[in-house]
């Protein structure tokens, strides 16, 4: 039942602060057929997630460790961030539109799924490596999902899809489309972008949080690729360095 | 954003084990809008299953204990159980297809989901007060989801379509069908029809339990109306008791 595209998504835990949480996760993905285990800010697991991880322990010891998000992702193409709280800088779409990008990638692109900590959630600087926020829907404020259900849920919905996908050869269905960049290059090219609108003065202190979160919510939901770099790049090197 | 609609259905929990787990179900019951929990075997709550109703307290405090099934689904008119296992008498549908036929029912009939333990979930005896029995589909064989797992992935997929259906005034969408009975009136139908069989020798004590389970499985599927009784009682009236 487990489908190769399971292998190109990869579960990433931000900063998690609950072991028991960890493990729920990892018996989730066992669930729904996906393995790759990414965790940023912790090492290593505690025997509370093991025991958690009911059939699933062989997820947590093939997990990879990472000090930062931007190291967590920079290999990965196309990066979804699941958010509880509106967030003024970043675009907004539903868990249900984020499965439906995910399905139309192109074959073999790496995917990434972000969730935060407990508390708190993902911060603005960890979002500014998403190339798409979602969130999932419920019916009242208060409380969000829990983390380990939030993960179910998205995986959930995937399996689903990817399920229903079968025979039409998952994640392959618009195979004209040009493969997004590694994040890591998306990164860097808009940082070289960033840099030119700061030397311009288009970016100055008072507005340059917002106006760069916008800026990443804007590039990354173009989920940048080599023809669009070069386009970019190309575009930004006509503006002069003062206006 | 609480439907009318979710105040109809009834999440029973079938002699929880873990309180953690209690507490994570009303805490999805509030993310996904429903409030109306059931307990079979356990009262009342301790500290712990509090402790994970995070913002979802209120639903604990108006549960309601029942010393078995029988009892806590008497009243409800639909009845659709969880089950993680193949069980050799009973119709199995996929989670996607009991939710259909949830949406599908007249307006205002009362539904009853029905969870079981942890480790070894419903027994076939739960089972038989079941209208329709019910499997969330999974990648691997092993492990089953969470308890708290399998009611967030049923009520937030209702919750999804209860959404989706919002302006189509859910639950009523085939408000010409007459709605069930409660169930306590089916299974009293069922059993007459069930002693009259054993009268007649059909049911004998070799093969007792699989016919019996074969006809809870089947007349619960029938989900049986006023009309429904009158004619399978009258139908089986007609039945010697010699054949």
């Amino acid at each position: 039942m487990k489908s190769p595209a399971a292998n190109l998504i990869h579960i990433i835990l931000v900063r998690p602060e609950n072991m028991a949480n960890v493990g729920a996760v990892a018996r989730a993905m066992k669930n729904t057929g996906f393995e790759k285990l990414r965790v940023v800010g912790l090492s290593p697991f505690s025997p509370e997630a093991f025991r958690l991880a009911v059939h699933a322990e062989e997820i947590l010891k093939k997990a990879t460790f990472y000090p930062d998000v931007a190291k967590a992702v920079g290999d990965l193409q196309v990066v979804f961030a699941s958010t509880a709280k509106r967030r003024k800088n970043f675009t907004l779409i539903s868990l249900e539109e984020a499965i439906k990008k995910i399905v139309k990638l192109p074959p073999g692109v790496k995917i990434g799924l972000l969730f935060g900590p407990e508390r708190t959630g993902l911060e603005s600087h960890d979002l500014e490596w998403a190339n798409h926020c979602f969130v999932i829907p419920q019916a009242s404020r208060q409380p969000s999902y829990n983390l380990a259900g939030a993960v179910l849920l998205t995986l959930f919905l995937l399996f689903k899809e990817i399920r229903s996908a079968e025979g039409l050869s998952f994640l392959s269905f618009s195979s004209s489309e040009e493969a997004p960049l590694p994040v890591a290059q998306q990164k860097e090219c808009l940082r070289l972008i960033m840099e030119k609108l700061r030397a311009s003065g288009f970016i100055h202190l008072t507005n340059k949080k917002h106006v760069e979160e916008r800026l990443h919510d804007l590039f990354g939901r173009l989920q940048l690729t080599e023809k669009d770099r070069k386009l970019l790049l190309a575009l930004f090197s006509e503006i002069p360095y003062h206006f």
